[in-house]
């Protein structure tokens, strides 16, 4: 089945269901963060937890949740902005976004470890490292965008600025991973959104 | 990054994407809302509640579910009448409808807080709280797409009157935001329905 | 707010967005009922239950998982039948169609609530009395879309008969909601299949 | 109320509602297959597990939401294939799509228990049983949009080779299936990755 259909996804295909899909996925992921704090409330009261104390106790969660929030729709955004000059599909095109919607619906996993577990080099590279293959992934769309003409019929092309602009990112993130398995101890998450 | 992409957000940009994204992610918040009543039923069962004992236990979850239904479907509505004026985006309409978007996310949780405590000065500044922020970056919202004519093309233009009606909502919520929290003994949640 | 924004609900305005948000809001409600079945496999493998056990155990959670996926996706398709005939909106229409959209959201809960409890008065008024309410909004909506051409600009108008046909199926369950509460004992909630 | 509904349906309803529909419940099943990873990590947490102990022991609900992930995502892009020769409906075609969205809504539960139960007879019969209906359901609808020339107006028609493709996927499937349950000791389920 596969390559039969491989070779139908010729650049003929409308990008606009694709996008509808990513879409839907990206905003299901964005909303269902608020769960694991949703959950957390019943309990705390049952344990006898007053609202200040409760508000303590969670303040690790709010701050992933937020943390994850920026992250996810800082992520769209710039998927956005690439797929302004998208109105094709092709098998490379699906495949990289396919890893990209990947990368995003696994990101609550690593936000529920990095709640639950103080920093260390392994916290940093199941959370960095969901990042890294997100903007990797972006960084290899972004490229495919813009070598193949046919991808970008009746919009406008994508310049060669956008596509680094785009590996630059994945360059600090790739930092950001190196320097926070190396140096666990003081690091701090909010950091990463000063790479946005 | 984020300063490149800030300028290619030109008003250039078609407002549908942008538009679907805050509806499927309103459309989730929405229906999440029921999940909390959902867990609670096979735990009232294996507790040996019967049906009306559930019932009378649970009218507390059920009255914050249709509270926040109702706000939730309100400014839904409130965001759909004013992007029928906008055809095009800019930076700061996009970071606007991102922090309404976020506060939208996030109202399950203080909604699972009115739920489990009594009310108090802390549960009230939460809730109302919450919806003071959607009020606050929804009239944001009206006034940028008020101010930016580009963002209309094509469109009816927004009236100072509807801008003034955002205000408005803001407004009250401001006075229920501080009557609430200075008496939060009589606080009925449900008079929040009656600024809508 | 409210009175501004609904005089504003000239049906000049386009349906389109109504109909995504509410579309949305339906395959959220129909995927979540899948949620608690997920829920029960790791709590009856740590209870030492082997996969005959579990599945005669849940025979009544799947039970009730394919009514309500029956329930909700035929009344998608009443929605969308009735919905080929609308091109605008007004204030009776969105109001209803809110309506609509709740019951449907809620329904989740009645479905936890039947597979818990043994058939009685009380389960089968609420589960039955939330597709009467289902039905019903769904009727004022095909009575509103009838009486008022200005919504069908554009389109076919809806005929008598569909609105008929609307009404009758209100009809049918509330017969079931009368009989079934009459006589909760021998009540079979698969027979709901058969009104449809 | 169905069959005045059924006739309705003619040829001439446009697909894009009920395309939509699809994609939105797809999307969300493919989301929701991380939650039970994330519910996962607060109770190690709790019960003193390190990190390392955490994936070691999820490594088997790591495999389950990778395979599931993939499936669906394959089977998304298969309809989508399909339905870029549709643009009208026709009563079968809802009634095989709604099968098929059935099947797809429904894989999280065979997914948990894949995950919870050693491989068995029962547990093979159960996942793979489900791929089978959903590649059957997707079959039928080939057949259907091949034989009704009135459902592809204004597109290309599905060629006879794309219907033996989705036949081809079909029957290999059912091979796994008669395969796995004979012999379910050493069944390997990312195999059924290479079918894809």
């Amino acid at each position: 089945m596969s390559w039969r259909v491989s070779r139908a996804t010729r650049p003929t295909d409308s990008s606009e269901r694709l996008v509808f899909f990513t879409d839907a996925v990206v905003a299901i992921a964005l909303t269902l963060l608020v769960l694991p704090l949703v959950d957390l409330v019943p309990e705390a009261r049952s344990s006898g937890l007053d609202l200040e104390d409760l508000l303590r106790e969670n303040l690790g969660e709010l701050g992933s949740f937020l943390l994850s929030f920026a992250v996810i729709s800082r992520f769209w955004w710039a998927h956005h902005q690439l797929f302004r000059h998208v109105s094709r599909l092709s098998g490379p095109l699906v495949a990289w976004n396919l890893l990209w919607m990947f990368s995003i619906v696994f990101l609550p996993w690593p936000t529920a470890i990095i709640t639950a577990y103080e920093p260390s080099t392994g916290t940093v590279l199941l959370y960095v490292g969901t990042l890294v293959v997100t903007s990797a992934s972006l960084t290899m769309l972004a490229v495919t965008v813009h070598r193949d003409a046919a991808l970008s019929v009746g919009r406008d092309r994508e310049t060669r600025d956008e596509v680094l602009g785009s590996a630059t990112s994945l360059g600090a993130l790739l930092v950001a991973l190196v320097l926070g398995s190396l140096f666990p101890g003081p690091v701090n998450y909010k950091a990463l959104l000063l790479l946005f």
